[in-house]
Formats: C-alpha cells, sequence, structure tokens
C-alpha cells in the first residue's frame, strides 16, 4: 500500500490544468521555443505544482506537471525538474503571496535583455499599461526591469533577486540572453503581469528602431 | 418579484453575442494585452452595452457583459466597467447614428502614439485602404488621425474629442502611450475602421523604417 | 419559371467552395484588412466566380459569391462585386490558361508598393523559391515586379497591364499603396505565386532595413 | 501478386503520421511558404520516408509521403521527391543515429543566409537557447551554423556538407538564399534543434537592427 500523498491531489489536478491551459497558450504565441521555458503555482503552503523539464510546451498533458517542496525537491515522483526550479520557490517560500510563477523565452525578452544587460536594467515610463501592475493607477508611473547576467548557478541567480525584492515591490525581471520571469497570486494576475512586460518590452524595441 | 429590466434582453443577449466574437477575435490578434482595452454597442436609445472592468478579453462570456446609460451609469447590475466608460458613451450621446464603439491596445497604436504625439496627429495618404472610411471614393485622400494626450482625468479627454468631433467627420483617434478608440454605425463598420487604422498605422511605421 | 442558368450551377459550387477556404486562410494571416481585397476562378470559357464587395474575407459563405463574365458584367445576380472586377477579367480574357486570380493587401505587398513605386518595379535574385514560377528550374534568375501606379480608373490600370503582358511572362504585379495581382491555371498554382511573391516581398523588406 | 513490400508498413504509417503533424505545425507558422520545404523520417536501416515534392505543407495527407532508400531512389512508388532528397540521405546514410531531417524556409532563415553568405557562417554566443544542441549545458558557448553557396547541383553542396561533418559535431547548417536544415535522432530532437535555429537567427537580425 502507497503512502499518502503529502499535498492534495484534487488541488494538483486543478494546479495542473490551470498551467496545462495557460502554458499551451503561450507556446502558441512562439514565447517557449525548443522546450525552454517553466511554469508553476501553488498548491498549498508546502508544495508546488511545475512543469517537468525538457517537455514541448504546445503539447503539455497532466503527466507533464510535476510536485516540488519550497526547496525545489521532488516529492512522490521520479520525474525531473528544470535546474531554474530553485528561482520559482524562492518566490514561493519568500512571499506567501505568489500563487504563481511564468518563465518565458519570447524573442522580444530575449533581444531586451541583450540589449539592456549593460545598463542593468530598463526603463519604462508614459506607458498606460503599466496600470496592470498592482498600486498602479496612472501612466505617470516609471519601472525598471532588472536584467540579471546569466548564469548557470542557480544559487548566485536567486541571491541576485533576492536583493532586489529587499528593495521593494517587484513583478518580473530579465536575465541576459535568456528571458523573463513573471508572478503573481494567482494564474491569472502572473500571465497579466507577463503579458504587459513583454507588450512594454516590445513597444520599446519598436520605437528604438524608429526613433 | 424584480422591477422590469428598462431595456429589451434579447436585444442585450444579442449585443453580447456580437461584442463577444469581435473581441475573441482581436484578441487572438494581441491587440488587448493584459486584460487591457474595452468594447461596446448601443443596445437602444438610453442603454449601451459594454465588457466589464478587468476581464481578459480573449475568454469573453456573456457574464463579462454588462449595460450602462448615456452618462456611462450601470443599469440593473453591480458590475463595474472601465473609467474610460465615458468615452464610449459621449459618442453615442452625440450621435444617435452610432451603433458601437472599439478600443484596443495594438502594438503598432501604442507605438505610433508615442511617436506622433508630438504633432497631435499622424498624416496619412496615398493609400487604397483610405476608402474604408466612409465618403472616401479614392485613395487621393488625405486623413489625420488625431493623437491626445494621455489622462486618467475621463472629462478632461472627453472634451478634447468633443472639440475634434465639432471640426468634422471622424472615426477614431489615438491616445499617447495608451491605444485607439474607433467608431462606427454598427459592428461591422467599426471594424471595419479599426482594422483599416491599425494596417495603416503598421505601414506608416514600416515605412518610417525603409526610407 | 426562371431561365435556366448560362452556366452550370455545380461547377460554380466548386469554384466558391474553392475561393472560401483560399480566402479564409489568407484572411487569418491578415492579408484582407477592413473587408478589402477580392478573388475569382473561371467557370467556364464565359464566367467567372468572384467574391461580392465590400464582405468580411474572413467570414465568406456561398452567398457572398457571384458571377460575371469575362467584361465583368453581373450574372443572374443583382450582387455588385468590386469595381477591380475588370483587372480579374480582362486576364480570363486574354488568356485562356488562367484559372484563378488573387488579390489581397498585405502589409509587406503595400509597403513595398510604395517603397519602389518610383522605380516602377522591383527586383528579385537569388532566391531558391523563384523557382514557384513556371518555367524557373534555378535561383539564378531574375524578376522584376512590376509596380503600377494606383487609379481609380480601372480601364487605365487594365490597359498598363495589358502593355505589361505584351512583353512576356508575368504571374502578378503590385499597384502602388494598394496591393497584389497573382494569378495561375488554377487555384493552387495562383496560391502559391501568391505566397511566393509575398514572401519574397518580406524578404528584400528586411533585408534593406538589415544592410 | 504484389511483391511483398521491402519495409514494414506499419513504421511507414508511423512516420508518415510524425512528419504530418510536424509539417503542418510548421507550415501554420509560415516556414514552407509556395509549397516549398521537405521534411523525412527514418524508416529502418536501409529506408526513409520524405514528404513528395510540391505539396502543399499546410495540408498534408499520407498520399503525400513517399519511401526513398538511402541514394535518394524511390521505393515502390511512382511519385517523386524533391531533387534535395540526396541531401537529406546523406545525414542518414553518413550517421545511423540519425532519425530524422527537416528543412525549412522561414523568413529568419532566408534573410540571414544572404546577410551571412559572405562570411559562411553565423556566430552565436551568449544565448541560454544554445543549451539545445546535445553537449551543452551552459550559454557561455559559441556555435557557428554554415552558410552554404547555393546550388541546383546536389552532388556540390552534399560534398561541402560532408566536409563540413568531418570537422566536428553539427546540427544544422543554412544555404544561401534558400533556407535551413537541421535534424536530430528523432522528430522531438530535430524539432528542438530547428526551433533554436530559428529563434537563435530572429534575436541576432533584431539585435542587428538595434544596436
Amino acid at each position: 500500500m502507497n503512502a499518502p500523498l503529502p499535498y492534495d491531489p484534487n488541488r494538483l489536478a486543478h494546479c495542473a490544468g490551470e498551467i496545462i491551459v495557460c502554458t499551451r497558450e503561450l507556446a502558441a504565441r512562439g514565447w517557449t521555443p525548443a522546450t525552454s521555458s517553466n511554469f508553476s503555482t501553488r498548491i498549498d503552503e508546502h508544495h508546488v505544482a511545475i512543469t517537468v523539464s525538457g517537455r514541448d510546451k504546445g503539447r503539455l498533458t497532466e503527466a507533464d506537471i510535476m510536485v516540488v517542496d519550497l526547496e525545489g525537491q521532488p516529492v512522490a515522483t521520479t520525474a525531473r525538474s528544470s535546474a531554474e526550479t530553485l528561482l520559482h520557490t524562492q518566490l514561493y517560500k519568500r512571499d506567501p503571496g505568489i500563487g504563481c510563477v511564468l518563465h518565458t523565452h519570447s524573442q522580444n525578452q530575449t533581444v531586451a535583455s541583450r540589449l539592456y544587460a549593460g545598463n542593468g536594467h530598463l526603463h519604462l515610463e508614459g506607458y498606460e499599461l503599466l496600470k496592470a501592475f498592482p498600486g498602479t493607477h496612472t501612466h505617470e508611473t516609471e519601472l525598471d526591469i532588472p536584467v540579471l547576467p546569466n548564469s548557470q548557478d542557480m544559487h548566485t541567480l536567486a541571491a541576485q533577486v533576492d536583493a532586489l525584492l529587499d528593495k521593494g515591490p517587484l513583478w518580473g525581471y530579465l536575465i541576459d540572453g535568456h528571458g523573463l520571469y513573471a508572478w503573481g497570486r494567482d494564474v491569472a494576475e502572473a500571465r497579466r503581469h507577463l503579458e504587459a512586460f513583454d507588450f512594454l518590452l516590445s513597444c520599446e524595441l519598436e520605437l528604438r528602431k524608429l526613433r
């Protein structure tokens, strides 16, 4: 007889369903090229549902979603999640209000990260869509998206993210040559932040070509 | 027993269906990023069907459409429409021939609005597609799309739009860093105007890169 | 009792079906903005099936297809086709081997037509895809796409097209600020030519930005 | 009575199914304009399933897939494959670990091939997505995509590819004005390489416009 699962399997099924729908839609836009990108939602205080490493994000099924604890260790599974799992779990661990983390590799995100890596951030202002972020009620807002140097050492990256979070509210960051992390209290909010970031990056890149 | 509704619920159902189909198609093109944009059609002389604020425009159902009067006040509902409702209702109030108002945030619209805000307008000429606007029978036409400064004060914006309408026929305008408003006598005409504006903006931006 | 139709209604139904499938696919790519563009196929020696003017090309049904004779006059219908019908029928009349004419307004077509109108043509060479045109067996081919000045006088345009056809084989031309005409012996060939032209135009525009 | 087939027809049906799904998805992205491009998978030690020449890649069915031997000769069919079949079979013949070869003509591939043909290669570094290629565990990797001069003589092209393969591991190459070849041990891996190449080319082209 199997040991009982340390999480509610019905809650996992719900989380997996939400990840699958969201991920397929983002894959259809070309934001997850070559099996890249990873997606997670919170199951409960101690567990997170996350995509299994290396799967085609346009064809996800329940078998492509696994459970990790807040240290990023697999729970009741032999599947393996991405090395970047730590960048997801650090957020869930730090802020109980975070319910979803989305990491994608769109062309806009990758190109913007390369162009603004030297600055360490990309500055946004004058856009109505800045109101997509909580606590922003006007377009007369400024927002800096941090751009971190890429690294294969997740502890190095996680420490830099922690330092950014210490400074104040944050809804996402870029990694140079890599992609974007965005999050929110649930899938809908994380998705709204992700879409707003990508749209604003695309506008900045177009304006840079046109000015 | 509930008071009878001050509008015909069958007419509302028809209007809601038209908004849902049109909005989902525009969302699929990426013109409504991060739950932005809002859409309305006229129910009758005194009422307008409009999208509820903050909903994902790619997943609209009848529950995401509400009724407002021509002052923009909710009718027989506790739902809340966008602060920009006033920019819809000012058009219905002013011109009984207007049956549909579409407001979107495509990348072309946002980028063009930023580039031409200083001019106050974007000048179009030499395009066959200018014939998409009523009363235009040749490409040898000139059309200026006004670009208004963005504001969170809808009365300020509405007053500027009224001043523009006083000058002559108008089928749409841009707001800086924000997006496009377009309208017509019904959904089909408003959609034709919206598509024509977006296409012509995209051509102008490409030509600016190429010349 | 109605007079018998001067064409085979089964053949019309077949032609209409082919136009509908092809047009919806091209509309989905954004090549028919704001109800623009028109499409036709040959029914027989004297009749052509063509789209009714002003219809949304993403939603065509059989009711949106009508019959004209080779002078462009409506046959057994009160529907009205585009003023540009003459640019279709001149091709069917001149060459019994032509079975399909496709006219679209993609962004690439419109922008390229504006940029190269001064030259009167756009020169293509060095592309493998030039082999999409009949009689071309190598990429070491040169092809000039003519760019005609736009006009609302179809007889003027038709006379210019006739002069081009007198010079040698031709599979398409651009009209300034307007769009592309492409044709072939059947829908499949006309579509192949249309796609090849649009792809090659898009490459030329990108290379012009990048060089 | 027919001679028995020299390959397993069930294995062919499986291979054809994989090619059809993959090809339709790539066609939907516009990577196979004007019936261009060709796709193959290995059936067994001596046979390859490959697309029939000239078919619309968005509408493939089993009738559009044929069998060739490792010299590129048709097996038990009167269908004809592309002249480029030799560029597929040379890979299957040389390396028994190769199970799938994908050849596409996206705009990025064609434009990049024209821009970098003079160099003979396009250099990539600093991208996380370089990890999509086997044996790459870090973004601190450099990869050169070879760009071969186009030719209608497949033996000339094949000899150049052989010379490249002699130098070390390779997962794809560009042909000038033409497109990309990518391969892998199965359809999933070849597709991952193809998507990674196209994405990285698109980023390089965008960065060249923006820097």
